[in-house]
């Protein structure tokens, strides 16, 4: 890991001035043009320094005083992000070397991985003419940076406030579609950067500024290929003895490595190879963008379970059965509660319709009851158990108990958190039939807000759990 | 399969009067009292005859007048619902006796799955008792029957009106998930029944009985266990040539054939004989609630597909890349477009930042500029081509196009599905993060008026397609 890496990229992130080349002076309600896109975007992120949009004819484009080129933009310039054409592309990189700029970044596309020969000639080029001048490149083929606390976004409508997830993109849309997901889960932004077919600056010299950024304390990746997979998983390797580090690799499969080469000219490797570097390097491999995003949330949320045995509460029946299998099915035990436990709960669980089993069902009317913290109690000295898998039919709760029933499982599940000092999974279902979508979205910001980490369904509170179980027994193997 | 099954359980399903012992005066808002769920439900599925509610003392329930005993109503009987403790089961047994009562359903639990000996043998001495004189039950521990056009449910708030579904579950639990799962959907239901320990009314009778029943046109089905597998199962392969059939098999790992065992006293079998029966039936074998509801809402709304060659539009970049991957890791493929339509596409897809390869990435631009019919006709002449899955961010739309913009898609996608003449697979997302849950709740409503099937995610989406086509296979294997 180059120490420099953190000063290297400082004004990437942080540029004093930028200029965006390709903006348009025409009224653009639909958001087509992405040079115009981050305009918005900065005056959104509040951008403290100054913005030179550059058009051959316009005066002025969103407020701002426009300029035919770069050269004649009469101040510094750190960031020059290029929307034009391929073609438009070395005339506007002669100016940013002219002007002595620090940084591009080329959203324009068409190079490398159009596959036609004039074009990755021309990419070269402009590679070339960068390196020399001591210009770094983002992409190109990408959507760039957004930095809530240096101002900059690639989308209007990203959050404003920042947080502690960092995370690197080999594809835009990838990049763009995690930020609108995380966020609608509570999550919040160091450094985001969707880096396209990394030219110059590649996916470990992102990861390697993530891990020395004190901003970032978990960092999450979207990559189809690596160009230099060793460096990177060696790098990645020591990184996550600090931060985890989450990735969702595309193109693991034949037609989707094909469709990853004609995205970004990568090469993709076989699903089996990835998967036991990333268990020998401490990176967590996910296999959906949805998986990316609960396990950020978990990792920032819920301690690490100390192994895999989970006690499962408030199902029943056949559900006890399904969520038992779908556990196992990850990876994670269900184990029996220890004798001495079950003693202790056939005190206080009616005995009818219930089971002191694990998955335990304490029926409905046992948490009106007040009998929950000594539940949590006896759960937290038991050592068959990691972590409490904990269902919350919170629309079914609201149609029987109302908002005072909910307004009670919310107080006793926050409150719980503190008794039971283990990982608390809460799965808080959406689409169980019984509406009240909006009790259900308030009942999730409330959790977050109380720092715990919900699922919108069983099957994937069990994936990521058992992710976080793995990490933590990769911990305990370097400590060993 | 015995035909007289059909007239056997019609006064199960269509009773003529009803009584629910145990059913109570007490106000009951929060719907504790399982007894008095039972009259609400029939109250609100409208049944024509008539309820007579037992009750040791008191005058009236639930504004019925109440008995004392069963055999005190002074009326004929056809089904008898139990919601007493089951140490008070034997008397009311003797009552339906002298009455001449049809069918008795037991919610009653705590016999046979309990493993106390004096319930294991009191339920032998109920079965015993109803077999001599001519009862047919349904459970013990069970829901029991909801059946729109027979004016029962075993909970207030279930649809009243009856669609083309039926369905049989031994869980109570998930028999009452799936309801208000698939009801949100949009499916329908023609006979739904729990049936617990199955003590003597089995899932082969029930199979039977949804097989010849005209108004089911789909079997889905939840079990834990099955004491005469085979039957079943050969049963079930003469009838999935006529109509789908969907299982959701619980206890199919070691702790979810404990917790199985605990619940309906039911013996689990290993996964991989189950899905190789299945295979060979006929039976579209599910892994989760979920899986099975769409499933379900699939048969009912899109045709077979031919082959598993998938064409996936309305991606970009990485997702076009993650989507391939999770298609074909569900068995799927992506192929490449037959070269006639890859020549055809290029003379209408903009060149710039779009694929015409397979995933197809057309750009946002393109469908406001009317080219979707020609893309539908290219793609239902292309013999590569078996289903097109079709990604609709309709939540990103509206943020972008706004009511208009949604509306476009909605009308151009209904009028495709003709011009299509293939399964038209829809993904319309929902947490993407740009809001606007009432306008996809809408969406989805309106494609489901239009006979279209939606899936809230593209890995669902897939994983049903791929049991579609395998469903399709069978079918031609055994016209072969």
């Amino acid at each position: 890991m180059s120490e420099p890496i953190l000063q290297e990229l400082h004004y990437l992130f942080h540029p004093k001035n930028i200029a965006v080349v390709g903006a348009s002076p025409k009224s653009d309600p639909m958001m087509m043009n992405q040079g115009n896109n981050y305009i918005k975007g900065s005056i959104e992120q509040n951008f403290s320094g100054k913005i030179f949009p550059v058009h051959p004819g316009a005066k002025a484009i969103l407020g701002f005083q426009a300029f035919p080129r770069v050269r004649d933009i009469p101040d510094s310039v750190d960031l020059v992000i290029f929307t034009v054409p391929a073609e438009a592309s070395v005339e506007v990189m002669k100016d940013c070397v002219e002007k002595g700029v620090k940084f591009v970044h080329l959203y324009t596309a068409g190079f490398g991985e159009s596959g036609r020969e004039a074009f990755v000639k021309m990419e070269k080029k402009l590679i070339d003419m960068a390196r020399k001048n001591g210009i770094r490149i983002v992409g190109p083929n990408c959507m760039g940076i957004y930095c809530p606390e240096g101002g900059l976004a690639f989308q209007p409508f990203f959050p404003t406030t920042p947080g502690p997830v960092g995370f690197f993109s080999q594809s835009g849309q990838m990049a763009g579609m995690f930020v609108m997901n995380a966020a609608a889960q509570g999550l919040r932004f160091s450094k985001v950067v969707s880096f396209g077919n990394a030219r110059d600056l590649k996916a470990h010299d992102f990861l390697n500024y993530l891990a020395q950024d004190e901003k970032t304390k978990i960092i999450g990746s979207y990559l189809e290929g690596l160009e230099d997979g060793r460096s990177f998983i060696e790098a990645a390797r020591k990184i996550t003895q600090k931060k985890p580090m989450v990735i969702f690799k595309g193109g693991l499969t034949e037609g989707g490595s094909r469709a990853a080469m004609s995205h970004t000219a990568a090469i993709a490797g076989s699903s089996r190879i990835w998967r036991a570097l990333c268990r020998q390097a401490g990176i967590i491999s996910v296999t959906s963008l949805e998986e990316l995003v609960f396990t950020l949330s978990a990792l920032q949320r819920m301690p690490l379970p100390g192994g895999k045995n989970m006690v499962i509460l408030g199902g029943a029946g056949g559900g006890s059965v399904t969520m038992t299998d779908q556990a196992e099915a990850e990876g994670l035990k269900v184990p029996q509660l220890s004798p001495e436990t079950i003693r202790q709960l056939e005190t206080i669980v009616p005995p009818q319709g219930t089971s002191v089993k694990n998955p335990l069902d304490v029926g409905r009317r046992f948490f009106a009851e007040g009998n929950f913290p000594k539940i949590l109690e006896l759960l937290r000295d038991d050592p068959n158990v990691d972590a409490l898998i904990f269902m919350q039919p919170i629309a079914m709760f609201s149609r029987f108990g109302g908002r005072a029933g909910i307004s009670m499982l919310l107080k006793m599940t926050i409150a719980g958190q503190k008794i039971l000092k283990k990982p608390m999974v809460l799965v808080v279902e959406k689409n169980d039939g019984f509406g009240g979508d909006r009790i259900v979205k308030e009942a999730i910001e409330r959790y977050h807000a109380a720092h715990l980490a919900t699922f919108p369904d069983f099957r994937l509170a069990v994936r990521v759990t058992g992710y976080l179980a793995e990490y933590q027994a990769f911990l305990d193997r370097q400590e060993g």
